[in-house]
């Protein structure tokens, strides 16, 4: 039933839709379900040890043998700013005092390196069917090591230079990340958060500058969304806040409880808990940062300075510090496992390809 | 051809494609020319005075039978602030001593009035089939004297929350206006600017949201998006940056030599030539601009502050304060005529579609 068959051939799938890699929220059930549906699986592993990460490839082998999509994030390590740190201590002094927390931690206590050397080796050791990057990509020789084990490639671009940059580096598919996706935006830089380009203009603008299969990411939330993606010229689709409200996504009853009243204009882009943009449920904490323009200390060493905020609120139940990541279209999501929902998404596409099909050759 | 017809039937047109009636770019010549291709050609008015109106009506009947669409601005009057005046003067003035501008403008000099019962009565008279606004409606008594004349009245939303206000309004049409869209968001009330949902995630929300047809608008460059939103549920669609390229449109040499240049990540939203967001090619003023939080003076107030940097720029040829205004997908634009665009854009949407049919109904 697809009308491109480019990505379907080269990951080996029945159905060109991937799971996309949320680090944190995707879990192996999760990887598994969506990859015996026929979908492509994925886990986020930027936050994992090399050991966890073994252990949880081993847990996906363990209920499929599909493929799966291993994802991992490749910022610039972080450089030491004392001075933006002194600023942003400033900035959120307030709401410390506000949450009884007495002491700034350390900043650079980084949740997340960047891609190294010994995760490379440990790749090459498990070789997953598919490595995909965020915000850019290793160097050339580790993509190189990776693709020469058989492992494809792929990483996220967010405009049609990001893009030719990709294609140029001699990846396997490229990811177009819309203005409507949720959680971070895959800029290779970090810059002012308000040029994203939606997914209507980026995703044909992008097909057109590279040679490789586009997958089109962000602000898709049903079949008529695969469908439009489809008719734009991608030959699939990544989707992530739809996966959220599957039991098999790992996130608190909260943010589960949050997700089930979204809209599509409650989200806000924010660098105010990473360092870096990502697309979140606004709120008090996000509008509070937004009212300056001063940077933000580098990913991912943000996080130590927003992560006691976001748990000492979690913990007092107060309102206005989450970080729930979701795109635009999540009012869309339905209640029900990966598996129905993979299924239920291959429909609707059917349906909305049908539905706008049949129509005469040229009349006139 | 069309998947939906419920648009084409209620505006009587062959092609269910509007050309955005853009205040200054687009003119009677361009209208003519769309509505003799089968589409429904506008004309930006909110900046006429109601004898000027009349003129571009008539050279508009002169030049064909098709139905027509005029818009209007129907923003607040603009309240006056002397705090933000005063601001406002101190961020500019740098500029206006590099363009050699001594004296500040009076504030509240504005050039275009709200929407008022005189220009009510014109209409009246007039007899359009379409009206359309932006920024909201007018007064509801208005609305119905338009719509008991036999006039459609159309508007846009920028959140299922306004177009479920307009559909409440019981208007003829509602434009799903995305954030890719270039020219003034019609967001109804002035807030922050990167909150604006994306096409993708748009159009289907609001399709489900409200009962009357809906045009999906912004970053459609071809048939390709032509095609995407009628996937997506869209009933229409409108354009507007596809036509500035054409012969027909009122744009100075720089700006279509600009124009010709342009790439899907060039713009962004800004308040600062208008007082109200509008996506235009970024530049030296907005960046500037961007770097503070503080208001701007009310729309269309800042046009007196802003104006005398644009015109003292272009006649100096100084790069850097243009309002060149174009959405997303400026980039995939063709030089052609109106008419040749219109039939291009249905050709394409007829393949696009094509393309992507002729899927099975389900086989398992």
């Amino acid at each position: 039933m697809w009308p491109r068959t480019d990505l379907i051939d080269l990951l080996q799938i029945e159905h060109p839709l991937l799971q996309a890699p949320m680090g944190g929220e995707s879990t192996p059930a999760m990887a598994v379900a969506v990859g015996n549906a026929g979908g492509l699986g994925g886990l986020g592993c930027s936050y994992m040890s090399n050991d966890e990460l073994s252990d949880n490839v081993a847990l996906i082998r363990r209920g499929t043998n599909a493929p799966f999509n291993l994802n991992f994030f490749v910022h610039e390590p972080p450089v030491e700013k004392p001075e933006v740190y002194a600023r942003t201590r400033e900035r959120i002094a307030t709401f410390y005092a506000e949450l009884g927390l007495n002491d700034f931690p350390q900043p650079l206590q980084a949740p997340c390196d960047t891609f190294t050397q010994s995760r490379l080796e440990c790749l090459l050791d498990l070789r997953p069917r598919v490595v995909s990057f965020h915000f850019g990509l290793p160097e050339a020789d580790m993509v190189q090591a990776l693709q020469t084990a058989g492992i494809l490639v792929i990483s996220s671009a967010t405009t049609v230079a990001e893009a030719r940059q990709l294609d140029a580096a001699g990846i396997d598919a490229i990811i177009a990340q819309g203005w409507e996706a949720g959680g971070h935006r895959g800029t290779f830089h970090v810059s002012n958060d308000d040029y994203g380009v939606g997914g209507l203009a980026l995703i044909p603008q992008v097909v057109d500058a590279v040679e490789v299969p586009v997958i089109a990411a962000g602000g898709i939330g049903d079949g008529r969304g695969i469908a439009a993606a489809m008719v734009l010229g991608a030959s699939g689709v990544q989707l992530g806040s739809a996966f959220l409200s599957c039991p098999e996504a790992n996130i608190s009853d909260a943010y589960r409880a949050a997700l089930q009243s979204s809209s599509d204009d409650d989200t806000r882009l924010t660098a105010a808990f990473s360092g870096r943009p990502a697309r979140a449920m606004n709120n008090r904490y996000i509008e509070a940062m937004a009212q300056s323009q001063h940077p933000f200390p580098d990913y991912p060493t943000m996080y130590s300075f927003s992560d006691p905020l976001s748990q000492a609120a979690e913990q007092s139940a107060t309102a206005g510090f989450e970080f729930y990541l979701w795109g635009q279209s999540a009012a869309l999501n339905r209640e029900c496992s990966s598996a129905r929902l993979v299924a239920l998404l291959v429909e609707e596409t059917r349906q909305a390809l049908n539905g706008c099909a049949g129509t005469p050759q040229r009349s006139t």
